[in-house]
């Protein structure tokens, strides 16, 4: 029986170490990523199971069976760190933030990473801690993960996937088919802040005043607008294509047209500045920590009061409200008065901007 | 008012076409991918709701509240397409195996793909056809997802990243930890075939007899293991790692040696002759539809009985049994008398097996 050496083994060098393939390979080396890694900034009795899958509570609303929502999301934002957060916090908020537009409250989240062979691991744990971080605020484990590591020039550092689960309380119904001309339309704040950071950070730009994404995990908002027992028709969370293509989809599924009001929907200058000199709309713009929220107008009231008085909702707003349209157009009486169509992007303006 | 042309769009070019910048950018080419493309082959009234997540319902075992076993899995193989399967099935059956191997009944997937631009949309047709049609076969629908284009050089064709939910019956409790010196550990046939089919087509090798993956779902053998009341301590698919990481894995969760016996562990004779041209011990290659069985002794027969009487068990075989041994050390005895040490892998025997 040949002699094994099983004792010691090197912990990872989180200032210097590199992803390598081994990392990959189903053995020791990844075994130790995850413990020293994944595991201990992560760490939760799930996640702690070490099994395939990690076995979870039955999803109960009032001590009774609820209906669950799943949603998935993957994460390719460039560049991985980006002012007012990073790919770790995105991919925590960004699926939080899909489950609870559906009107469910977030209970797990699952993690999968594929890592670039030489991706230098301080930047990986930098990652980890701001995912644990997040999750932690918003009080939604990663109850399961997995890891690859594919070769150099085969990826682009990281990509995170993340799948959550949520429950959904009995007579919550809200969906992009449900809104009726008349509806108002609401948005909990201003436009197109995290790809207009993504974008300068990408183009080396700097302004006068930061420009900081605004990732940030939505339920807390969502649940508050719940709890006051408004019919919601709709809510999304306005990411890739911004504004422009989330109403676009939803006037397609209702079947409606919408009208907005340029002078309503807010922008901040800086925000605006940029995206001249960018060439961008802003409505166009993506956004990881903005709402909007569609109700009958007799209800608007209530709902942006229960807005404004959450943190992220302060600066909530009706935009314009769901008009009879069979083109199911969207359109946006400007500032100088004209009416222009909104309409669904054609290219590609904002690539890996989530 | 700009006169917009909103009329007719040209359908994908599902011959000759290209994944580009556009299909990841939340506007229309990334609707018309969507809905051609995926809806049209995964389609189901789940993912048909067209929000951001699926609203599912209530996880339930005999009418009650279930727990739920959640998974998920990255898939980065290459080829993409190989020998007995493709990464879309692939895809699929690995996170079905990930949940049915804590005991629960799969319901719902979910599916992220992060595709790299210039992917002919005829490779990725071919791919969502297999995703479509495993999901099928094995009654578990893909209920939401989401796509990413990466840039030409940031990516590799495909990667998917499939997340899984199920639910798991009252009283069952499998896992790595549960097992004791003298249990059985039984495999449910051969081993290699996954990762040695990949590996000839990688470095374009052929054999008189065709090596093909063993990829399958394998809940329906599970589900009839399960039926037979039997105490199982723990199910495992030897994926990456094969055999060798899965059992020391176990056996450092469960505090326990492993003696295995070289002899009573099947493998075909073309892919030992296949692992012994390429330099690979079949113990460490990884398969895609393989099951680890740990129980009692006593209830082996039961066991193996009911995994013979499925197709995916017909050669399941006792293999060795775990040991009372301090250094949780998994040992072979081999077909020539001797005994040697089974360790994790060192290295990266074979990156992106799956």
């Amino acid at each position: 029986m040949a002699e094994v050496k099983r004792g010691y083994v090197r912990p990872l060098d989180l200032k210097q170490g590199r992803i390598d393939l081994t990392h990959g390979s189903g053995g020791r080396s990844m075994v130790q990523l995850i413990s020293e890694l994944f595991a201990k900034h992560l760490g939760n009795e799930y996640l702690g199971q070490g099994n395939d899958g990690a076995v979870l509570p039955a999803p109960t609303v009032d001590g009774r069976a609820g209906r669950i929502v799943m949603s998935t999301d993957c994460h390719v934002v460039s560049p991985l760190f980006f002012p007012g957060g990073d790919i770790g916090c995105l991919s925590v908020h960004g699926t939080i933030n899909d489950v609870a537009v559906m009107g469910a409250a977030p209970l797990y989240l699952a993690a999968g990473f594929v890592l670039e062979e030489g991706f230098p691991l301080a930047d990986l744990a930098r990652i980890v801690e701001s995912m644990a971080r997040a999750a932690r605020e918003a009080g939604v484990p990663v109850v399961t993960g997995d890891t690859k590591v594919v070769e150099r020039g085969k990826g682009d550092g990281v990509f995170i996937t993340t799948t959550g689960v949520g429950v959904l309380r009995d007579g919550v119904e809200l969906g992009g088919s449900r809104v009726r001309p008349g509806d108002a339309v609401i948005i909990s704040g201003s436009m197109g802040d995290h790809g207009v950071a993504i974008m300068s950070k990408r183009e080396n730009l700097s302004f006068d005043a930061p420009i900081e994404s605004d990732t940030a995990a939505l339920h807390g908002l969502i649940a508050d607008m719940l709890a006051t027992g408004v019919d919601l028709r709709c809510l999304r969370d306005p990411t890739r294509g911004g504004l422009a293509a989330t109403l676009n989809e939803i006037a397609g599924q209702s079947g409606v047209g919408m009208m907005l009001h340029e002078k309503a929907i807010p922008v901040k200058q800086v925000v605006a500045a940029a995206c001249e000199f960018l060439g961008l709309d802003p409505l166009y713009v993506a956004n990881e920590g903005k709402l909007i929220a569609i109700c009958a107008a007799a209800d608007t009231k209530r709902v942006l009061a229960a807005m404004r008085a959450h943190p992220l909702g302060r600066e909530a707003a009706v935009i314009g409200e769901a008009i009879a349209d069979d083109h199911h157009f969207v359109q946006l009486t400007t500032s100088f008065g004209g009416r222009r169509i909104v309409d669904w992007l054609a290219g590609d303006q904002l690539p890996r901007i989530c």
